[in-house]
């Protein structure tokens, strides 16, 4: 990820943590100077590594917040 | 993706649709024949191509949805 600049606005939350310390987490994070974007995804300890996640806009967390509630968990 | 086998078991939701068609979706989909996950990604219409994307547990989307209650939407 060299050419990728981001920076971690908020840590809003973490999901799970795995055995080698790797968190899933839900940060809202700034890539490349541009808007601050939700993002969900594995990282490692301390932040150094990062694995594939996804992007959400706040309407997008809206509509899966609702899924998730209707959901028998 | 070719060397990929994929069954989606459950669409359990669509959270967004872009302009181009392509769908960000919470499906229950079996990899390669195994136990099935909960897995949030982006898909082009028909689920001709995916996207990159996260798999969660039932455990990481009960986590997921009390983080998500507990912001302020």
């Amino acid at each position: 990820m060299a050419d990728i600049k981001y920076e971690i606005i908020e840590n809003v939350g973490t999901i799970s943590e795995s055995s080698k310390g790797w968190t899933k987490e839900l940060n809202l994070i700034s890539w490349n100077d541009r808007e601050a974007k939700y993002d969900l995804r594995d990282w490692a300890p301390e932040h150094e590594k990062m694995a594939k996640g996804i992007t959400l806009t706040k309407e997008e967390l809206k509509a899966l917040r609702d899924i998730l509630n209707d959901m028998d968990l």
